[in-house]
């Protein structure tokens, strides 16, 4: 069992709680037995069990359902060495160092391109974690082809987006891009149309046309999409709003968008 | 200037972070120059700026908005004693001990059933500050015409739903119950149907029905609604989901709900 703050491995899982080490190693840590569980086998580097949850009947679960035709030994840590390496202050005893998935953006373009009816969500420069998260998890549930992130996104692979796509992570493909422009010409190529959520947009959401492929383009949490992705949109559509807010929540913006294509398109 | 940690007034802002001295007092802590500025001035009990704040031209705007025709003086405060009395990791400087807005039950639920077409939010159990503030801000933009909190629902007045609510909790009508067969009960007696948010409802909730006077209740965000409430509610509904998505966040759930029936009202 480590019981050793400087152990090797420890530090390694401690090192992922940063985007630049996440982004180098190309790992990173899904926390908590449910997340764990969820968690496509062959994508675990390493599994971490605290010495209070080994004892549980649940870490036995999941050593079954992780192993999958390979050995699969957990690392034992003590309670106190675990905690340090936990990013919740309640930690459950229970880590994985997962490999990032990767999927390439052409082949979610295509395969959104050659459905009848598809949608994908696009985000621009979204910043908070629980956002991007519950726009995964709500994608995943709207049946979106894919979602694809900015540059200007906070890191898909921050534990907080982790543990809020409540596995979505594993199971909607995403990918990330540079250049909105260039985006907008791979739509086009393909026949995709882009539809801008913006606050004047002229389109009321559940009036405008959802035929094909759509990709619903989200902004940021204070600024909306960069004005130069909205001209370039084939289409902008607003969500009504009454009284003085002044704009819905990103991750609620998204839900409406996605909902309704999934609805028009009789998915 | 107060630049004493032990001073009276210091100590109360601080005080009003726990849920307890909220509910004793009355009272809760309004953050930041864009929450501040949208308190009703009648609401505001004092208001506080950090010495760097003061210097800002924002803040003279702050204190013309908030005097209203009577004398408000801001009290202020030095920049490392305003940083123990802020929420927030990276203060902005400015903050109102703000008297809680309150309204009766009885007139929330008589709004609601005289209007011709109308919906309540009603919140059962939710835990999470975010999410809650995210309905708040979610429901006046629906136009729904009260949101009514459960006991067992977070306080309210967290500063982090504050936040979040981006002012709606100051427009927005909201009340807290006790008991929800007593809830169903005043429901019925003034004809608004319960349509329970869950994920086995027997409707779709794009084909519900949403005539009349409608009262949307959604649940705790680990086990959605109480066995009871979902058996005494006048109509189950349910959000389609594709994947292996257990369930949507309750934000989201709720804004598809809320906008389902200010569609389908015609509102």
């Amino acid at each position: 069992m480590i019981s050793s703050f400087s152990n090797r491995q420890v530090k390694q899982v401690i090192a992922l709680g940063r985007s630049k080490e996440r982004s180098r190693s190309l790992l990173f840590v899904a926390e908590g037995s449910r997340m764990v569980a969820e968690t496509p086998p062959q994508l675990v580097e390493a599994l971490y069990f605290s010495e209070s949850f080994s004892e549980k009947k649940e870490s036995a679960l999941i050593v079954e359902k992780l192993s999958a035709g390979r050995s699969l030994e957990p690392v034992l840590v003590s309670d106190a060495v675990f905690a340090k390496m936990s990013d919740t202050v309640h930690p459950q005893g229970v880590i994985a160092v997962v490999r990032q998935p990767s999927h390439a953006l052409s082949d979610i373009l295509d395969s959104a391109a050659g459905e009848k009816n598809s949608a994908l969500l696009v985000l621009e420069n979204v910043q908070d974690p629980g956002n991007i998260g519950t726009m995964l998890r709500t994608a995943e549930a709207a049946g979106v082809k894919g979602v694809l992130l900015s540059e200007g996104c906070a890191d898909l692979f921050n534990p907080k987006i982790i543990r809020s796509t409540m596995g979505a992570i594993y199971r909607v493909p995403f990918a990330f891009y540079k250049d909105p422009a260039a985006l907008e010409e791979a739509f086009a190529k393909r026949g995709i149309v882009s539809m801008a959520a913006c606050l004047d947009g002229s389109d009321i959401y559940t009036e405008a046309d959802y035929s094909g492929a759509v990709a619903i383009l989200i902004g940021n949490e204070g600024n909306g999409l960069l004005p130069d992705t909205i001209k370039r949109a084939g289409r902008r559509v607003r969500i009504p709003m009454e009284g003085k807010t002044e704009s819905l929540n990103a991750a609620v913006s998204a839900a409406l968008l996605i909902y309704e294509a999934k609805r028009r398109q009789g998915r």
